[in-house]
């Protein structure tokens, strides 16, 4: 019976490059504790849309190390997927397949299984009285719907809780977007961003699990000088670089980048910000990098910032100028913070009017799942 | 005995990755050409300082690639190389040791062994008469040392020619700078760039041949679910990436980051212009890729700039928005045009007054050996 582990992966998503142990009970809580916490009969009743893609497995290893609580839970996924076996937090769940009737009595539904699945099924889960936490793009720039990065815009969901018997819409955020906004927003919040550069190393995992075996694959080939097998992205990924593989749209950007652009005017709720992107991607797993210029309206002296970013939640500092240690992807994977480093007075912009900073987060957990979950906790 | 391919490189570097046949004749020369080449009694008098390195065995390549005329040249490295024997154009070749008396009767000297033999035997070259043509940081923002990408400032090295009994330092820009201007200038010279943000995406390569190999090795590991042996980096860098290995100075730049915005003022001969970097390595094995961010003084929309960068020297576009077609440094190794693409109107910036563009060159042809070997060609 297979585990909720990555168990469809290859073997180096196994090692430390991406591996976490995912022992029970290992995270400080007793076991007995865990047991109860699936057992109670109080609590939302749950389903994870794409239950078994790299995101919603994230999903119920999320929810098990935050202890969220329910007090059921349905594993949904596509007809493919339908009768497979996961065992989540001891006890044993059949993956349904996704129909019109899966969302009755179903308080909050995590989805992620793309764009077109939550078209369809996201309506009528609302309809039923859900509240979707959808992790697609379809929509977040939907007027009404609220586009949450808990640390950074919790009031846009006022409101919404489970238990009103109302079904909602909740989107969330672009994993490049929540990502560079977890570092920028602390410092916004104090100094107004005029302008935002960003160029992003992006990691395999935003494609999917698929995309993760690929790139393993390729590596494999390349390295015994075999050519590499192409599927999920149209050219050699291993040992190469590209430009995100979102459609590029009339005015040359992608569309990756533009949800960068638009999705941050949405969070900050400010129409005037300009955001400029150019989105890559990098043979790394699962974590995002991204390297950010800013530019304020008002002076803000690194000292401050980096004050700022110390006390700013879900964010840690990595900026050890000595020691050449700054942020990294493989070091942020796995990790619920992202971390923020490089961080110094822009030479190019007078004064204290601009920051360069470099930041990295795990795109599965904070650019993904944990910050779904987050949203989802912030609805009991 | 040994070629003057890359037989010291690992099974990957053979790999279509990075490997190039180097078949004697294959380039559409006739052989009996190449021999007459050789062993001509016209042209100058060579020597290649550090012809066992990465840069070094490049510098072979490019001469033979484009049939520099020589009379003779002289394969100089480090006590440890010497004895060892090469194979170039046909003729066997023992590398001698570099000593103070390497230089008599050398006309051009192609140096790339480091900063501290440049500093040490630099000097002592330009005494005997030669020319050197430095490819480390040495004498780069030494003044009256020229500093010049033939295709962006050839004026700069004005007046220093073979054949005047003169010796004079010449040095090659960082490899970063030479392909971030290689596609920057065009459109400057048209419109002046007022602003410069650049974020890099760096190669094994620029850190030497053992890098590459480390690169390599870290992989294999890796993938065999092995630490990952770290000797030349810090930490791993394969599947993974990080800040420039270069030392961080006061004010939070790196050296890599600091030469982009000193050595761009000097080649563009332009103390106004304003630049920042942000330089990250990334496990990709000998081409550099820049997102670059432009800001002009007068507007510059985005057709007439491709249309400036369709004309200008060394440069090819890439830039297929319905294919998703854009430059890789994949496809720029051993290439000897910087590619240029994702040219687009920056939709942070008013009107025409800003660019995004994507570049990526060869960091060991373009970015070192071949843009010294046509420095060393305007000197003929």
């Amino acid at each position: 019976m297979a585990t909720f582990t990555h168990h469809h992966h290859g073997a180096l998503l196994k090692t430390p490059l991406s591996g976490r142990a995912r022992i029970p009970g290992s995270k400080s809580r007793p076991g007995p504790f865990r047991v109860r916490m699936s057992l109670q009969e109080t609590g939302p009743s749950l389903a994870v849309v794409g239950v078994t893609g790299a995101v919603g497995q994230e999903f119920l290893s999320v929810l098990q190390d935050r202890d969220f609580p329910f007090r059921s839970i349905k594993m949904l996924a596509s007809k493919r997927s339908a009768g497979q076996n996961l065992n989540f937090l001891g006890q044993n769940y059949v993956v349904e397949e996704l129909t019109r009737d899966s969302f009755d009595d179903v308080d909050i539904a995590l989805f992620s299984a793309g764009g077109s699945i939550s078209k369809e099924f996201g309506p009528l889960a609302v309809e039923s009285g859900t509240i979707v936490v959808d992790n697609s793009s379809a929509f977040r720039m939907q007027k009404g719907v609220p586009l949450v990065v808990p640390e950074v815009n919790p009031e846009a969901m006022e409101g919404i809780k489970v238990g009103r018997g109302k079904g909602a819409l909740i989107a969330n955020p672009n994993c490049s977007t929540i990502i560079c906004l977890m570092a920028a927003t602390p410092l916004h919040r104090h100094s107004k961003v005029l302008r935002m550069v960003v160029s992003t190393y992006q990691a395999a995992s935003g494609a999917g699990a698929a995309a993760m075996r690929e790139l393993e694959q390729q590596t494999h080939e390349v390295l015994e000088g075999k050519p590499p097998t192409c599927k999920i992205f149209q050219r050699q990924y291993a040992f190469n670089l590209f430009s995100h593989n979102s459609a590029v749209l009339p005015n040359g950007y992608n569309e990756e980048e533009m949800k960068l652009v638009k999705e941050t005017r949405k969070i900050w709720n400010d129409t005037d910000v300009k955001v400029t992107a150019t989105c890559i991607r990098v043979p790394v797993m699962r974590a995002h990098a991204e390297s950010i210029n800013l530019q304020f309206e008002n002076p803000l002296d690194e000292d401050t910032a980096r004050d700022i970013l110390k006390k700013a939640p879900g964010l840690v500092i990595i900026d050890d100028r000595t020691s050449n240690n700054f942020p990294t992807p493989l070091e942020v994977s796995n990790k619920d913070d992202v971390a923020v480093g490089r961080i110094r007075r822009d030479v190019s912009q007078e004064g204290n009017y601009g920051l360069d900073i470099f930041v990295c987060g795990d795109q599965i957990r904070k650019g993904a799942a944990l910050n779904a979950v987050q949203i989802a906790e912030m609805l009991l």
